[in-house]
């Protein structure tokens, strides 16, 4: 069997990042200012220092304004709340992150909860996960909804194909498997607990590996011609899949670096320019 | 091989509505006044209007008040979100319960949505769904909540089990989805748009099915030994599951009548129970 097809992460997210760029644009033109994330980051470390500035980047190149909130990690979860709430009640901040994770010693469902839903730009609160799981309105998590843009941009659909999604985290895991369900896949979430892994992903049409393994998931494992997503980053650019021997099976595969994580980004930049629109009460026509 | 074991879901639910109706007399005797359920039913739908009776005769066998608030199927979402909201408001009530399905022109989930978290007995809001998916305090879905409750009862540990959830409605399948998830299964969802149903139900230790449709489910597709969940009922008494055909193949089944029904009633009971506590502030130590 050929070589998979390579997903091109950084081209769709270019894609979406040019558009939003444009709408951003838009935005200050007709109110005189930028549409506006805050980054709120407890603590320093290191990769979420990273990951926060590169968000930072890209909202500044796009036409986005980024306002930086850090805060000390011995913060409280009431104090903690008390900021998120500040900013939520801030007419001039239209898109609100909590860096994840935040120090152990806090209730991160209490502060994601704190971001008003219409700011919920990285789509973490409970309201956000209803409106995933229901199909109403709201704003989607990140990384769950680049990876549908993946599939939109290489026209897979997800209708009645067998996802199986391994991880079950409150941010990629559990909302990957509302989009993929939303979109009338037929879904199986596997996890830590699972049993005979293997046998789950061999009937999978489309498999996501969410698991934070390195190469957790072996390429003899896929179905031939599947489509092979892999939402994992671990040291030194390797991720959750066995990626040299799920290409020569899968039909269409995503790199690491290259596949999900640009999109990531680009859905976050895309969301806080929605945002602000709505909050402004301006017909997002760019 | 020999026909299953039947599940006595009114013997469990028994149990649940004898220990809830002394702990409905505990609450009176401490505070002066019944626990109270409103119950909401817009229009006249003869089996709503059955079901809502049902629940009402129950309350008043064990202990607890309810309050019937029947509203004309001309009502506007606008207006009975405001009745939804006044009992959410009012400190006398401590549990909310609108009768599924409203008319076709009402917005349900705003109405569902209306119910604060703390009245949501019977664990219909987005907040009370989320809960059950990333396991923070909140109601858990009753239908779903009965099912966990008959798992328990026959000591069905679900962690590392491959659950096939039949259905993906908000108040059956997807919360039915996440509570097996939160007790570490492996959850496949299968729907309407699900293709080789069979197959997915062939590999399953539990299955639920949730489809409204008479013995949709084929006996011949049931894993030897396997916990067959039959949460349908449709008319003449006839479950989701073809049952005799299961009950030579399962390990464990379900009647329809008897078994997830009687569990769903005695759940909203008891969450009514705890509702009035909590809201009272009291332990409830019964």
């Amino acid at each position: 069997m050929a070589d998979a097809r390579l997903i091109d992460g950084t081209a769709v997210a270019r894609d979406i990042m040019n558009r939003t760029g444009e709408k951003a644009a838009d935005f200050e033109k007709r109110t005189g200012a930028k549409p506006c994330l805050a980054t709120v980051l407890v603590g320093e470390d290191p990769a979420s220092v990273t990951y926060v500035r590169m968000k930072r980047n890209r909202c500044a190149k796009f036409g986005i304004e980024s306002r930086h909130v850090p805060l000390p990690d011995t913060i409280t979860t009431e104090e903690l709340v008390g900021a998120i709430t500040e900013l939520s009640n801030d007419p001039s901040v239209h898109g609100i992150l909590l860096q994840h994770p935040v120090p152990a010693h806090i209730d991160e469902r209490a502060a994601f909860d704190a971001i008003s839903a219409e700011k919920d730009v990285d789509g973490v609160t409970s309201q956000s996960f209803a409106a995933m799981a229901f199909g109403f309105d709201g704003f989607a998590s990140c990384t769950p909804a680049g990876i549908m843009r993946l599939l939109d941009a290489y026209d897979v659909d997800p209708r009645g194909k067998h996802a199986v999604v391994i991880g079950r985290s409150a941010i990629l895991g559990k909302p990957m498997s509302m989009l993929l369900l939303a979109r009338d896949a037929t879904v199986t979430v596997c996890h830590s607990k699972t049993t005979d892994l293997p046998s789950h992903v061999r009937n999978a049409d489309i498999v996501v590996a969410a698991v934070g393994k390195p190469e957790f998931v072996r390429g003899e494992w896929i179905k031939p011609g599947a489509v092979v997503i892999d939402a994992g980053y671990n040291e030194g650019n390797v991720g959750d899949v066995e990626f040299d021997a799920a290409a020569t099976r899968a039909g269409l595969i995503t790199p690491v670096p290259g596949g999900v994580g640009p999109t990531t980004i680009a859905v976050l930049l895309e969301q806080t320019v929605t945002a602000a629109f709505r909050q402004q009460q301006i017909p997002a026509e760019a």
